[in-house]
């Protein structure tokens, strides 16, 4: 046991960006408030607990992966993050069901509502999702947008008045606040540890999450992560963001097709509800998602046609 | 070790009201939709603990008030609860702050949102308290508050035309509700251990909560707790909900008072801030909190006046 | 909204084994003591999320495999169980580590601790795992094994005196226990819930979890959730406990050798540091890894000689 | 929002002592490794929620002893604190029952047993409490102590033969470790947040907290929160360790014996089951605490007998 003293791990490249705002919608931002720990930190946990036997793990970089590559989960929770942001309450209630962070809101019931809500501009309004009830995809028509905006404009405009007309006689705050829109800016301090942030990210960086929520994940990750803790992050990419999972069955059919025997796993596809005997070209989305990850492997892809 | 089949632990007087809405606010409710465990299970629980050391232990009562007078709090995390409820989205912000419990809610991303938001009678508009600034007390003037209701009615439906114009041009669910009302109401399974729940009871059924919220947390206690764990329930009314606590200062200012000593009080209550020398009427909340409590106690309150 | 009274959800062949012990180990047991929710339970709160959109999803099975292909885990939480276990306290410490459980411990604090160690039988000696650091492999000698339980008989007996020694002496238990050996047998309450349950099961019924603790899981998974929560059991082995990951680069890799570009998956195994070009012997865990998943797709693994 | 570069928050005191260790019992230490956030964080944290309104509220002291006096209890979760410690397994025990933090603990499953155990000297072996199954009292006679620690070490010697023995027959380390005392000395990083560790605190610093985990909090508690976040420190022992609660009953008892009316106060505690009308002298630990509390707060006790 040493009795030296012993100095903060710190980590440059991010104290260059500490409490800078990146911007992130028309109004929102994030900011690193403060941290703790490191990708050594990561490592001198687990070293912990592998006591003497860690002589022969000597590679940061080798034990992060192997950490990551093997859901040995506890030593990125030893990495804390705070950030500071500033986002639309209708974003933030997605955000909030993550239960592991701490958290500190900016309160309508304590102060006056921020006065700024999230504005649409006319080429941003989304179409509803023709395949995935609950996305959207490309624009709608422009003029349509600029229409859209403009009621959006005029209605917000209308609800900031109310509340204001609500204050001026002399309701309270708490109850004035009631018909705030959803898109009405708030504040937060959000802290959370690494372990936390990387499951807030798989979730939130992928594809299917909303726009908005999306593009918070996606500096947090790229701009902020990445700067923090680069070994952890490229695992993350490595190992969760950019890996691919195949079901039980999902790998016994694609062991099938790599070995020629395409007919055997129609029939498992068939068995498993996969692909339909009568109707081959009845819609299965489990099974397409499957033959998009086949085709990511080079190899042919279930069709609905036996001949082919 | 008894080897017989055991039956699950049930409370009649909860079976009873299983389901059945319990109405809150305009157009909110709460139902009782599953639980596990009662009074019973928590002495169970707490029995494993004292192993064969509990057979003097011998009363329920006794054993449940103990362990709530003692904070032995892990027998009540054997009960569980899972409610179903109605809430404004504004309500139910402050309620999700509570990050023990599980949640589903209703999603307005992949569903229209609920067609109501929250109405306020013209007599139900809060003042801004005076003394306070996150709470409120009496109704503003009943004209005032016939203007306001009209005024919300109006913008309510406003904001309804205009999600709903948003879905007619083909915008996606998870855009087109940016703009929809905190009034809007929302609902959600929110399944919780008894001991969170005590938790939030004691937190949002106090005083100093907001009306809303405030309204839905006696529900839960007065309604459905108090017959799901009587025990309990008299346990908490009795050493959390009603009970008294005094800091450390406060308890030797009581003391000094209770023995007569009034003027090495006042001594201490200078000397910890809670009285000015120099003016001593000035304000001081945390004096003010300390002498509502000394009066129930049917003792004299530190007064301005040294004479007195 | 319907006022019509609920019934509790039940489960009858959970119903038929609730508090018949399961045998663990030479003298542990596992119990169910209570249980919340079921596969149905687990529709119904994924369905409040999808409200009226749920009309097409109206298949109970495809809805809860959909929920665990894309990891929406909260529905699962909304179910709960309460287990009764006796288990050596090494077993205990590990056990303890999954936080999101409800716990009461039987208490050597206040009664004396159980009579009873785990025995290990001479043919039950584990040698030393070759090639990893935390495991174990076949048995040691018989013989070897005869003198290992001889002598931990005695240690056993030994320790009981001892401790029996101290309480007589008048030693408080909470001190007396202090040496008593890791395999003395504690019992415990534990309650969690489903989703967090699934999650214990993963890590502790995997092939590298130690002997003892995947002997309780085991029983819970194979014996206590297939019979709780069939639908969810099933969905659990396909997607999870029987699924294959691939990396961002194994998926490279493996899509290159699907394809046939054989050197093209060396040269990026070589640049990823999975084959070393020097000396393509050198032993790589994470290559061995690959080289297991990719025989099982019935893929030439990556070999060491560039040209077979 | 100013986009300045933020400098992290440091606390001059606390990085004086970094890395420095605090002995404990025989053979354990505490070092503090890292830590995020101070006094101010939480002001800070406070001050968002507040938002405008804190222009008032403009003194730090005065802030941190509100938030504390009325529970709100969020903004102390902006503070982490990052431990190393060594402790006996016995202790580690009843410390991992503490959920809310992350750990990371020295392995013998990977790594050999650390060859220490808690040793006692022949003074300090404590008797069983009189009045208190689960706590102890005076050391035993000295004679005995002397014999009880001769007895201590030669079992601890033989413990550990026994485990270098299977070690050295080829026994898998994490099955030779199954039969080591509770007293071996274990390690592990510890790291939680300023609330939670509070809470620690309040129920590990409290008197009736086993001697050895207690001997540890006061260290955390005495030697490291305080000089970490003075103020909050402060605010700690005056509103939660050192301050008295009543329970509902227990305040209207006193308000009577402070009001004089003291056969009112007998009458209500005999109604409460504090006292026994048949029998005065009935032994009840409810009511003696509550005497203890009325006689610090200088008023009469209720006393078995009417007449006094």
């Amino acid at each position: 046991m040493s009795i030296e003293n012993l100095s903060r791990c710190s980590v440059d490249a991010l104290d260059k960006i500490l409490g800078v705002p990146f911007p992130v919608l028309d109004d929102g931002f994030i900011r690193v408030i403060d941290y703790m720990g490191s990708d050594a930190s990561i490592v001198q946990a687990a070293r912990v607990s592998y006591g003497q036997g860690t002589k022969k793990i000597n590679e940061d970089r080798g034990l992060i992966r192997y950490l990551m590559r093997h859901h040995h989960t506890t030593p990125f929770e030893m990495c804390e993050i705070k950030l500071h942001i500033r986002v639309p309450m209708d974003c933030w209630r997605q955000w909030i069901r993550h239960r592991t962070a701490s958290v500190n809101e900016y309160s309508t019931r304590y102060s006056i509502a921020i006065d700024a809500a999230q504005k649409t501009d006319p080429v941003d309004w989304r179409k509803q999702a023709a395949g995935n009830r609950q996305g959207s995809e490309e624009a709608v028509d422009c003029e349509v947008g600029l229409e859209l905006t403009r009621q959006e404009s005029d209605f917000q405009s209308r609800s900031r008045e109310l509340y204001d007309g609500r204050l001026a006689a002399g309701v309270a705050r708490e109850q004035a606040r009631k018909d705030l829109p959803l898109s009405t800016y708030t504040e937060a301090y959000w802290k959370i540890n690494l372990h936390n942030l990387l499951h807030f990210l798989a979730l939130r960086m992928e594809a299917h999450a909303q726009f908005e929520i999306r593009s918070y994940a996606n500096i947090i990750g790229n701009e902020i992560v990445r700067l923090w803790c680069p070994l952890t992050w490229e695992g993350f990419l490595e190992y969760r963001l950019n890996a691919m999972t195949f079901s039980s069955t999902e790998s016994n059919i694609i062991a099938m097709i790599a070995g020629g025997r395409i007919d055997e796993a129609r029939k498992l596809a068939i068995a498993s509800g996969l692909l339909s005997e009568e109707n081959p070209q009845k819609k299965n989305r489990e099974r397409d998602e499957l033959n998009e990850k086949i085709l990511r492997l080079n190899l042919p892809p279930l069709s609905a046609d036996p001949q082919s």
